[in-house]
């Protein structure tokens, strides 16, 4: 971290501490590694960032629907999803100071690269203890995430259960029960937000790599793309100019993959990332997970470095096939189009599309008979559906909001000289605080009555704050520290003709306006 | 429970599956005891259930902060709290099939109750096993609660960590950096919405007793009477004439602990409860915890018995002076008012008032040298602060809506016969859809854009429902069932003349609006 990003991020955790966004759990204990508790302001701001997820994912669209489901579930699921055995970080032991590393942190630290072998991993050639110096480290072992629990009065191999590392395992379990109660068919998607839980070796960035974070995910199912080409006779191919605005029929899961890319976009933009910050990186093939398509990552230039804020996956029918074969309860939908479209075809067309289909799946390495059940189930109009997997981090994205909006700028004060004033530039639509409103003096209980009522009138419809102390310059300067798009001066004019002084965060402008205009005007911006 | 009571619950639980309330978790794996999910409704009805309680208790008062900790924090708090040493319920095993209970519940199985001794629990004579009926069964032993897992790479004594049984334990830990850090000054309060877990030995009752579930909790912190008393004094006095809208400078304990009680039902009739099936239960001497001076418990009658909904305690300065001792952090604050009242008191009047509160004290069976050294403190205008705790739970609440809610009601069909009709009258603040909006009929171009136009800008506001197909009447029942309160239908009129029928779920009666009037007339309602 060049030395002025380091300075940045100190001055932003230290804001974060001051004004109470962010606090370290268990501070008065000493702590607790890897886990932070969001004060007044920041439980306000990150509630912001997933309440517009979730507007925007699930109650905006027809084709989306939200689910709670719980932190601990059946362990089965975990066997299935595959991080029983395989979501493990690779971990090595000073022999001479006991210290304990994430491998690939400690082989980064000094400008090295973990091995891949085979087997796992190796240290490569001079690979030291970043505590000790000593070069006596154990090989890199794999060390498993998930935190383990009991559930039950016996602690016993039978009781054993994980905190969930991710929501999206909950999705997949409960996709029969979605879909046979709701009135959605493929494409579709199911939505959660909710805490997750990883045991991270090494817990840094403040809340960037936190052992208890919240997740946003949803899981998009669409028809496999050998559906769609029997439904449409074609799937589409993405070009430059496709028009991803509509979804369309004939998508399959390169436009669908596609499509979730720009609208994960579009939100990162609405919650107040400029476009240029939002780095865009696609998996090489040698990075993607076997069975994924296609990842994108969304990243951001945080002060420590760019880092990913989100990724979408096409990870094609892996997860639902895993609960299928785990828990032995078939996640095939019925699709009423396909059966029809499959009665138009002969003898004859349906032999050369199996042909065809075969064919293909073999030249990806596949296995020629389960290309060929896979079409035979098609026939039928029964197929497991493919997915498409936007999932962002709360915390991750709360954190990018917060740096983003850091700013410090000098400004001209009454005495003709500059102050510094710190500003945090937060989009309006997910500032812990909307509106701040001022009497202008305290003394006078006919202007502060009406400022009481104007102040009681707002807080109907947003988070508000109520300022009366100290001068008006400095309480625009507490306000733009926490962000707070607008701030309402009630003076004597407020009484002669109705109007107040709307003053701008960003512009520092004031204009005046009617207090029956407020609302509106506001209500724009914000909501 | 009575037969036709069996029925109802049944009943309701039969709908909040086919309907995508509420699921059982990892169901296809076949379940796991006392998990549960909440389905695309049921997690909006929740979701609605907390957004109201935020809105009522933060967002709507000044005096109150909102905090957002982590479920896994430093155990040392729970040390503090004593959840470490006595979060326990007594459990039974029988020696013959080997299968465990709680000691309370097996009891009250059989019409006994479990007697309490110095040293813990007995079993009363006659007490049997009621799954095999022996009655060699272990005597009860203390099972601890809480959910242990372990932090970072070591499996080991030091690194043991709870998942929280509560959300208030997390309030009193960042205590001083909420009031540092906000402009609060004691009386103020703390809020948190979050899960918590408890391992509990035969979670039941559907989602009443379950084993991951959600708090709404509110640390309202108070000066202790002795400090009132020097600022005002004396301490008003609760009768039944006390006027509890506003809060007052006079109020001790017995009247803020009464104010909490009183908008703790408000709220509970806000979300749709009728008051009079709101049973206020004031728990005994021998009920309260030892540091308790008074807890009211609201019990709703759930279709399995007369159960707590929410607790309101008096909880002293237990918890703040816990935590100050295990930390060695001073968890008091300093009062100005105090200490400028305590400025006017000569020598004389201060050694009669700590005369006054040590005898005080001593009656109260404390300790004379402790009642010595508070006076001293407050002398300086410091005292730790006592705390009003109203304590709800999200999934009670939720599951209290529901049933109250459920209805089948015959009503007149057509055919002039009589249908059953299944509706959820929930208040329209909670319910999961505000409005679901009908095109009369799909094959109407210019009636079907009107309809989408409207659906649209409804959605902006709420959340919405659009159903397109089957009879009027059908659409209209299948709303009911979920509970929506407004039904629009977009017909030929208004094409004419610009207006829509709305429909009430509760009286069944439509009217005719303008399009125009509908976001006014609905959000008068809903919000």
């Amino acid at each position: 971290m060049a030395q002025n990003e380091n300075l940045r991020m100190e001055a932003i955790v230290s804001l974060c501490k001051r004004r109470g966004f962010i606090f370290q759990s268990s501070e008065i204990y000493g702590g607790i590694n890897g886990f932070w508790d969001y004060g007044p302001l920041g439980c306000e701001l990150k509630k912001n960032v997933k309440d517009s997820w979730w507007k925007r994912t699930v109650r905006l669209r027809e084709d989306v629907e939200g689910l709670d489901a719980t932190i601990i579930m059946h362990p089965d699921i975990w066997r299935a999803s595959g991080h029983a055995a395989g979501f493990a970080d690779p971990m090595v032991d000073c022999k001479d100071c006991r210290k304990r590393f994430r491998a690939d942190q400690l082989c980064e630290e000094q400008g090295l690269q973990l091995v891949k072998t085979d087997k796992g991993f190796e240290l490569p050639a001079g690979c030291k203890c970043t505590a000790c110096g000593s070069a006596n480290l154990t090989e890199p072992r794999a060390f498993n995430l998930m935190f383990k629990t009991y559930v039950g009065p016996v602690e016993d191999e039978n009781s054993i259960a994980y905190l969930r590392p991710e929501t999206a395992q909950a999705i997949f379990a409960e996709f029969t029960n979605v879909i046979q109660t709701s009135r959605q068919a493929v494409p579709f998607g199911i939505a959660q937000v909710g805490k997750s839980f990883r045991n991270e070796i090494n817990p840094r960035n403040f809340t960037f790599r936190s052992r208890e974070f919240e997740q946003m995910e949803l899981e998009y199912f669409i028809k496999p793309d050998e559906a769609v080409e029997l439904i449409c006779g074609h799937v589409a191919k993405l070009t430059p100019e496709t028009d991803l605005s509509e979804p369309q029929d004939d998508w399959g899961w390169e436009i669908w993959h596609r499509y979730w890319v720009e609208q994960r976009r579009q939100w990162l933009i609405d919650v107040g990332l400029p476009p240029e910050t939002i780095v865009e990186y696609w998996q090489k093939p040698d990075e993607l997970a076997h069975y994924a398509r296609a990842c994108v990552d969304f990243e951001y230039t945080f002060p420590f470095g760019t880092q990913e804020l989100e990724g979408i996956a096409a990870r094609s029918d892996f997860d639902l096939t895993q609960h299928q074969v785990h828990s032995g309860k078939s996640m095939e939908v019925f699709d009423e189009t396909l059966k029809n479209a499959v009665a138009q075809l002969d003898d004859a067309a349906k032999s050369a599309f199996r042909d065809k289909v075969v064919a293909e799946w073999v030249s990806r390495g596949k296995d020629a008979e389960k290309a060929g059940a896979f079409v035979d189930r098609l026939f039928e109009g029964k197929y497991i559906p493919h997915v498409i997997e936007p999932s962002a981090g709360a915390d991750r994205m709360t954190l990018a909001a917060l740096c983003n909006a850091y700013c410090e700028e000098e400004v001209p004060n009454d005495k003709g000289k500059k102050d510094v004033r710190t500003v945090l530039r937060f989009s309006p639509r997910i500032a812990p605080v909307k509106v701040a409103v001022f009497p202008l003096v305290k003394n006078r209980p006919e202007l502060y009555e009406k400022a009481r009522a104007i102040f009681k009138e707002l807080r109907n419809h947003w988070n508000c704050f109520w300022d009366e102390s100290g001068a008006i310059g400095r309480r625009y300067r507490r306000q733009d520290e926490i962000g707070t798009p607008f701030c309402v001066t009630v003076d004597f004019d407020t009484l002669e003709n109705g109007t107040v002084t709307l003053r701008d965060r960003d512009t520092m402008q004031q204009e005046r306006i009617s207090v029956s205009d407020l609302v509106a005007k506001v209500g724009a911006l914000v909501d």
